[in-house]
C-alpha cells in the first residue's frame, strides 16, 4: 500500500474503512470502525499485519479487568503487533512508507522522574495499547510514535516482529536478574511467559536451565525449546521440600536465579527455598496477589526478590536475538487466524481454552 | 594486664584464669574457666573490656536455638565486643599489645566462591562468635584473627567499639539498599536494630527518615536520635491501608527504601504497599518466618525485596562514622553490668524484659 | 506573546519588550530585543531574575567557540539561571504563575537510545541554552519546558537557584564516581568547578577531601569551604612524584577518587599516579585536549578514568542540598551586576579577568 | 603417578628429582633441581603436564624485568599451567590424587581490604607464579593451594586447562567492561591477548566483533576464530581519522566497547575516538607506558577508560566456556615442546621470534 501522500486514517471513496476489534463487555468482542487519531510530526501510521493474543487480552475479555485496570468504556483490544508503515509524520527521519516494523505498545510521558532516569516502564502517565482507557492495536491501522516502531531485519517476519512483545517480558526479566554465562537458571512454569523467559535466558548465555511445570506437554515443549532438564511438579504445597531436592539434583549445581513465571504460593515457596545464598528470585507471574511464602529465611540468605513490570528498551535486542538465530520464536506460534468477526471469536476461544495453544496469532 | 611477652591464655601461678560466660542449658548461664586456643601467626589475644548483649544471645539463653542454629554443647556466649590487645602472633604487623580494638565476630574460609567474590558474610564455613558450635566472646580473653580486630580511633571508647557490631547490621542494610542523599527512608520498628538502621541511614545521607513503631517510648527515642517524623502504628493487619496513607503524609514524598526491622506480616505488608514504584524493601527483622504479604503487587511495581545476613567490611566505616560524630551510639547504651555471675544473670534479665532497655553492656 | 489570562510580566501596550544579551562577534555582546517562541502546552514562560556567567560563556565571547561548538549566527548567551513563572502552557499541572524556579538548560529528544536508557545528557539532538545554534537565557524572559523548571524551596533564593547549574557538574561527577561515606576524595584545581565538586563530594558524605591548586587565594577559599587539607602545587611536570607524596601525606590514607577539575597533562599525571589501586580518576576539567599521561600504569592498577559531560537529573538533588544546608553556594557568588549594556560588559570582564572572582551573577 | 602416601617433593632413592626451568640471567634459562615447599593442610602437590609460555615470561628472559617487577634472584619461570594431583593436604576435601586440574597462579593474602571486598587481583601481598621473587610453575611438580586448583571436566584436556590462564585475561576484561548480547565490540590487536579477548567477547554474547591489526596473518587467524570483520591498519598516527571511519563502516553500528589489546599511542587514540558516547575503552595491552592520546574529548563523551590487572574468579567460567564448546582454545596452540634443556630454549626462541606463533606449550 504505502500511498505516502494520502491523508491518514479516513476511508477513501468509502472503499476502505479502518476496522478494529472492540471489547464491548464480558465475552463481547466486535469488529467495528475505529477512527484513527491525527498523525503528529513524530508519528507514523502503520498497517497492522500480525497481532498476537496475550493472556491479559483474554483476561479483559472474560472479566473486563486485569490487575487494577478496569475497562469502563468500549476499548480496542490487542498489543502484540507488527505491521507496515503507510505514512510518516513530518519530522520522522528514520522510517518511511513500506518499512516493516514491530511496535512497542507503551507511550511514556518523558517528563516524570522515572522516565528521566531510564525506568520509563514505571511511568505513572504511561499510555499502553489495550490498557484502559487506551485503545489497542488489533485493527487494520494504528497511529503510533515513530520511535516505538522498530524496523524488522530482512530475515525477520512480521509474525516474529509481533513476538517481540511477549519475548520482551523474558528479556526484561533476564536483564533485571543480570543473567549471563555464569548464571544457572531455574524457570517455574512452562506457559508462554515461562517459555520466552527460557529462550531469553539461553540467549543471555545461561549455561544451565532447568524448567518445572505441572503439565507434561508444556514440559516437552520446553525441552524441545532448549531446557537442559525438566522437572514435573505437583500443585501440592506439601511437596515443596521434595521438589527442591529434585530441582537441585536436576541442576547439579547451585540455582543462581529463579524466575517464578507462575506466581503462586507454591511456586514462590519453591523458588525462595531452592535459590542459593546470594542468588535472586525474579517474580514474573501473577497467579496469587497475596502470598504466603517463606520470605524471611530467604532474606536471611540474601536471596533478593526482583519484580518485573513490562519492559523497556527491549525491541532492538529482541530483534537482534531473532535475526541472529539466538532465539527462534516461531515454534511458540501454534495457531493462526484471520481478522473476521468469526475468526476473532474463535481465536480468543482457542487462546483461552485451546489445550496446547501457546501463542495465537492474527494475520491481518 | 598487657604482659607482652607472656605465653598466651594460660593461667600464670594460678593467679589469672580465663573465665567466660557459658550457656549450659535453657536459662542457665555460668561463668566458668575457658581455655583459649593457641595463638596462630596471624592471630591476636585480646583482653575483653566491653561486650554487649544481642537479641540472639537472649534467644539462645531462652530456647537454646536461634533460627536454624541449635546449641547442642555448652557454648560461651556473646559477640558484640571490644578489648585491648595482649599478645600478637608472629606475622601480625598492624597491631601491637596495648592497642584498643573492636572485634568483627565472624571468621570466613576465604576458599569458597562466595568469599572470593566478596560476599564472605554468606560463607558456608563461617565460624562466628556464639553461633553454635563456635564459642563467643563474653570472656576475659579471646584469641582472634588480627585482620578482624580494628584499632579504635583515640576518641572512640571501648563501649563504642563494641557497638560497631549492631551498628554493622544497619550499615550493611544501607549499603545493600544503596542509601544516599537521594533516598527517602522508612524504618519499620524502633527497637535496637531499627535504631541502628536509622542512625546508619542518616550517616549515609538519607534526606528524610520516617520511623514507625507500636510503642511510644521507642518512638520518642527514635525522634531524639534524629528521625524526621514518627508514626505510631497498631498490630492490627486491618490498619495497613490507613497507616500507609499516614506514612505517605509523614514522608511528604515517595518512600524510596523501606527497612522492615520487625519482620512481621503486618510490617512487611505495609512496607510492600508504601514503597514507591522502583523502590526497595529491605527485610532486616525476623519476626515471622513464613509470611503472608502482598508480594505480587509490589513486584508489579518493581519494588525489590532485599535480604540481609549479618554484614561484611563494615568495621572501618562504623568506626569512621563514630569518630567523625556522624553517628553517636552512646545513647543506645541504656544499662551496664560487671562480669560476675550475679551481674551476668541480671544483665540478661534486663535485656530480655527490662522495659526500656535498648543495649545492655558488660564492662569487664 | 502568549497572554494566557496572565497578569504579571507581559508587554503592555508595547512598553515592555523582551531584551536579551546577544553574542554578535568576538568581544561583542549587545542587549537587543529577543522574540520569544510560542508557548507549547508543556512549556512555561519565565521571567529571569538571576543568571550566572560560566567559563564557557566567556570562552564564546572571546573566541566565538567552545570545544567543537562554533557560533556562526548571533546567539543569546547565558545558561545558569533562575526566575519566576509568568505563564504556563495548557497541559502544565505542576507549576503556576508566581512560582520561583531554577532552569535546567538542556532539552533532549527523548526518542534516541541514550535518552531512553537514562543518559539524556549524551543525547545527540540536545538543545542547550547558549550552545550554538540554540539561544541562551540571559534575557528578561524565556520559554522553556515545564519539566526542566524546578520549584525553589522557600528558603532557597533565586541566585542559589541559578547556582544549581554549576553545582550540577559537581553532583554529576560525584554520582558517576560513586562518592559516599567511604570515599576519600582528591580534587585537582580550586576554580569554580573544583569548588562545586568539593561541595558536592562533602554533601555525598566523603569523609576526607584534599584539594590542590597553584594559587594561594583559591586554596584559602577551598579551605573555608570545607576542604580537610590543601596542597599547593606547581605547574612543573617534574614535580609530579614529589607532589604525589605530599598528597598522600595530606590524605593520610589511600586516595579513592580523584577529580581532575583542571585537565592538564600535569594534573592528570598526578591524578593517575596518586589514586589507589581499584580507585577512579574523574576527568572534569578540559585544560588540554590531547594528553600525555601515564595511562598504562594506572590501568594496570585498575584505576578507571571516568568522563563527565554536563549532568542529568541533578536539579532536585542540588535544591535538596541547598535547602537542607548540606551545601552553601552563597560564598561562591563574589560579584553581582544589573542587566544593562554597561554592566553586562563589566560583568563579563570581571568573570574573565577579575582576580579573585569565582561566580559573577546578574540580577535582572 | 599419584603415589598418595609418598612424602612430597623430595627425590626418592635419587630416582626422581623435581626439576624446574630457572631464569638465571638475561637469556639464561636452565633446568635445575627445585626443592618443593612443604605441603600445608589446604595445599595440594601437582605434577605439571602442560605449561604455556606467556609474553611476560619472554620479557623476563630477555630483560630480567617486566613492568615494575625485577628479577634479582634466580627464579623458576612459567605460570600458565595444568597438571595432575599427586598428594593433598589433610584438610583438602574437594580434590584427590589423580584429579586433573588447571592452576590459578596467584595467592592473595585474604586479610587486606581489597581481598575482602572481592578484588583480590589487586592484593598488595599477592604471591604470583614467576613474578619475582615468587617461583613459577615450569617444573615437574609444584605445591599450590587446593582452592586455586580447578578440576578439569572430562572433555577438557590438560593443554586446554593451561589455556585458562591467558583466556582469563580476556574473560576478566569482558567482565569489567560488562560485555553482553547488546555490546558491539572492537578489539585492537590480534596477538594472543587480542585473540582470547575476541573469544571471550563472543562467549559473553557480543553480537558483533570487529578486530584490527597491522598484520595480515594475525587478521586471518582472527577471522577464522570468529571475528565478524577485520580491518587492517597502519602504525602511522596520521591514519587515525581514516581508520576510525573504516572501523565504523566495518561495525555498521556504534562501537560500545573497545578493547585496546596493544596499548600504543595510536591504538589508544583510535580506541578513544571510535567508541560511542557513553561507551567504554578497556586498556588491556601495555605497549606504551606514558601515552599521548585525546583523552579529554573522549571523557567529554563519557567514554570511560577501564583498566585491567590479571583476573579474579575466572577459572570456573573459563572451564565452562571450554567444556560447553562456547570457546575453542585449541587453535591458539601453535607449537609444542618437551621439557628438556634444549627444547626449553627452542620453545622460548619460538615464542619470542617465531613468525606465526600464537601460543607455545610445554608437554611435561
Amino acid at each position: 500500500m504505502g500511498k505516502g501522500g494520502m491523508s491518514h486514517g479516513e476511508a477513501k471513496d468509502g472503499e476502505e474503512e479502518n476496522m478494529a476489534a472492540w471489547l464491548l463487555g464480558i465475552n463481547t468482542l466486535k469488529i467495528q470502525p475505529f477512527k484513527l487519531p491525527s498523525l503528529g510530526p513524530h508519528d507514523v501510521r502503520v498497517r497492522m499485519k500480525a497481532v498476537g493474543i496475550c493472556g491479559s487480552d483474554v483476561h479483559y475479555l472474560k472479566t473486563m479487568r486485569c490487575a487494577d485496570f478496569i475497562v469502563k468504556e468500549p476499548m480496542v483490544i490487542g498489543h502484540e503487533c507488527a505491521g507496515i508503515i503507510e505514512e510518516v509524520g513530518g519530522e520522522v527521519k528514520t522510517l518511511e512508507p513500506g518499512d516493516r516494523v514491530a511496535l512497542e505498545p507503551g507511550i511514556s510521558c518523558w517528563r516524570c522522574g522515572l522516565c528521566k532516569e531510564g525506568r520509563y516502564n514505571l511511568c505513572p502517565e504511561m499510555k499502553f495499547f489495550a490498557t484502559p482507557p487506551v485503545h489497542g492495536s488489533l485493527a487494520n491501522q494504528v497511529v503510533h510514535p515513530a520511535d516505538l516502531c522498530f524496523k524488522l531485519p530482512d530475515n525477520v517476519s512480521l509474525e516474529e516482529g509481533a513476538m517481540c512483545e511477549p519475548l520482551s517480558v523474558g528479556v526484561h526479566a533476564c536483564r533485571r536478574a543480570n543473567i549471563g554465562p555464569e548464571t544457572n537458571v531455574l524457570v517455574m512454569g512452562a506457559g508462554p511467559i515461562g517459555l520466552v523467559t527460557l529462550l531469553a535466558a539461553r540467549a543471555f548465555g545461561a549455561p544451565r536451565i532447568v524448567i518445572v511445570d505441572v503439565d507434561d506437554h508444556r514440559l516437552s515443549v520446553a525441552k524441545e525449546l532448549g531446557a537442559d532438564e525438566i522437572v514435573k511438579v505437583s500443585t501440592n504445597i506439601q511437596d515443596v521440600a521434595e521438589e527442591v531436592s529434585q530441582i537441585h539434583k536436576a541442576m547439579g549445581a547451585g540455582v543462581d536465579v529463579t524466575f517464578d513465571c507462575a506466581g503462586f504460593n507454591k511456586t514462590m515457596s519453591t523458588a525462595l527455598s531452592v535459590t542459593r545464598p546470594g542468588g535472586k528470585v525474579c517474580l514474573v507471574g501473577m497467579g496469587h496477589s497475596e502470598m504466603t511464602v517463606p520470605l524471611t529465611p530467604a532474606a536471611a540468605r540474601e536471596v533478593d526478590v526482583i519484580g518485573i513490570f513490562r519492559y523497556k528498551n527491549t525491541w532492538p535486542l529482541c530483534l537482534e536475538f531473532i535475526r541472529s538465530g539466538k532465539i527462534d520464536v516461531k515454534p511458540l506460534i501454534t495457531h493462526r487466524f484471520g481478522f473476521s468477526q468469526k475468526e476473532v471469536e474463535e481465536a480468543f476461544e482457542t487462546s483461552a481454552h485451546g489445550g496446547n495453544a501457546i501463542k495465537v496469532m492474527f494475520n491481518l
